[in-house]
């Protein structure tokens, strides 16, 4: 089913709670939520229901033929969709108060705003994107399981190769099982390299210990784990660093539900990790919302006072560095539920 | 050298034309251009030469001190760079003319406009880049040749495998050549799926024809190729529309130099096409400029009235579609010089 209709009903009603009669969405990722597929455009939501309207180019206009089915009428506006869009405006909705997605461009929120006075930017997709469906979940689930695989398959064969070259070889495995490909470029950092939280991959070769932070895209949805692999000779500092960051982990994760202020739930696993003695230690937060984007609203800092939503899908990450020797990071996926986390 | 000073002086010399006091550069890609590193924050320049920051955070701590010792220097705002970004300007540069490069987010935007009044948008860096110095072709070439050995690499091997294998298989070639990784996802369609100028690999396997678009990233640079390979049974109008696509390739190719009106290439070669009995199977513009991105200033197409520049590197790619049988394109790159077009 390309058009996903709960997802726009959720949105018109959105619509109505602040008033909006018509609502822009110009960001491919946010299309690609509501159409299920890679588009670039604009797409017009009514609060009327009678009402959806996508600007695009010829480049899209034979794959877009089933989704005319779905009530989504497709416009092409060859000579931009600016043009396209002021032409069905002023043939429809001429008057009616205009909404458009914040996450959009200054430079065309400057382009729409100078055509269309009474506009105004929300963050109604960002707000909805936030709580996963069932679909969502399980293409989630489908990425983490590709990723831990791929993962597993480097354990007796990093050592030795260059950072690179495993790089390069998880995202082709995670193509193989079936992923889209990479939600984001992994890293694969050995020793002193694993102290940098975002290590570029060397020629260097691997050795005594393995950082790697990778994710699978499945059907648009993102996977973001986080192991270590040890071989020999690791730095006891590293060894005790990673049970602590394991202890975190857990820590974590057995306060995750539905209710629980973010903040809490940081400063909780960040005091642990001070009274164990690497106060100086944490350079980043404790994790970060995933779903469409593999960085997406919640983010999991001491500094966010909102609560945990049923249906939020987030990461737990705690991580520990010692410049000129190495870091220790673990990362899983989560989604929230009434009374509990769920690790997928 | 990872901070590039000239490039630095061309900004400032636009701050001064245009009259700004600090010029806030808030996009990765932009730091890239001037710090030659995948880093996340905002560097403040000045008109003054004295006075070059980069508010970012704790994850990059330890991967900056070399650009400290250039001149440039690391603030680290662990709880916003905004916050890092107020406490800077409000020590230094109270009251002074702010600008911001134009491809903010309009939520950045907004922020910023909140915190400090006498702030502009522009677009300098854009302009800037659309023109490359010596090290940025030369890593756009180095690109390019590692894309055409990887789909010279499948001549032979893409019959009969899936279309999406493929596609991992050209991915990963493009790591062991030594490229960053993909520039985008490539497109690798067979048959009919050529008909789509945005074709989704498929698990189909490949016969008769295949269209190919691929682009390795070489140290932050792309490159972006397509090409046509054909083993049998080829339909009549896909080999004729091939042939009107190498002329029209070849066409442009011998238009490009400084000084020519981009459309009025464009439109020469578009009449060609029609000439030659395809005017509805056009459904793109005929290409585009390339750098840190796969897609940048200027855009070849028919509405474009801008003129072609020296230094400026850019993509000649006609195409010819058919719904139902497929399509053809051909595309290479190509830097302006004073008399002549460079292929790359």
């Amino acid at each position: 089913m390309p058009f996903n209709i709960s997802k726009l009903k959720k949105l018109r009603e959105l619509l109505a709670v602040n008033r909006v009669d018509l609502y822009l969405i110009c960001n491919p990722l946010e299309l690609r939520y509501f159409l299920d597929m890679e588009v670039e455009g604009i797409l017009v939501v009514s609060q009327n229901k009678n009402y959806t309207y996508l600007i695009t180019d010829g480049r899209y206009q034979h794959q877009l033929q089933n989704i005319e089915n779905n009530n989504v009428r497709v416009v092409l506006a060859n000579n931009g969709y600016l043009k396209g869009l002021s032409r069905l405006i002023n043939r429809y909705q001429k008057g009616k108060k205009l909404g458009v997605e914040g996450t959009i461009s200054l430079e065309l929120y400057l382009k729409l705003k100078n055509e269309f006075k009474n506009l105004t930017s929300l963050f109604l997709i960002r707000e909805l994107r936030m709580i996963k469906d069932r679909e969502e979940i399980t293409r989630i689930k489908k990425a983490v399981e590709i990723t831990r695989t791929v993962i597993n398959g480097i354990r007796n064969k990093a050592i030795g190769k260059q950072e690179k070259e495993i790089k390069a070889y998880l995202e082709y495995r995670i193509q193989s099982l079936g992923g889209d490909g990479s939600a984001f470029s992994p890293i694969v950092a050995s020793g002193a390299n694993s102290a940098y939280p975002h290590a570029y991959p060397r020629d260097k070769k691997i050795s005594k210990f393995l950082l790697v932070d990778c994710g699978a895209k499945y059907r648009g949805y993102c996977a973001d784990l986080t192991r270590m692999l040890f071989w020999d000779k690791i730095p006891k500092v590293i060894k005790r660093a990673y049970e602590v960051v394991i202890e975190a982990k857990q820590l974590a994760l057995s306060l995750v539900k539905e209710g629980q202020v973010i903040k809490d739930v940081v400063t909780r696993v960040e005091n642990y990790i001070k009274r164990e003695g690497f106060k100086d230690n944490i350079y980043h937060g404790l994790g970060h919302g995933l779903g469409l984007e593999v960085h997406e609203l919640p983010y999991i800092n001491r500094y966010n006072t909102q609560k945990l939503r049923a249906g939020m899908v987030v990461t737990i990450e705690p991580g520990l560095y010692f410049p000129g020797v190495g870091g220790v990071r673990s990362e899983d996926v989560v989604v929230v539920e009434k009374n509990r986390g769920v690790v997928l």
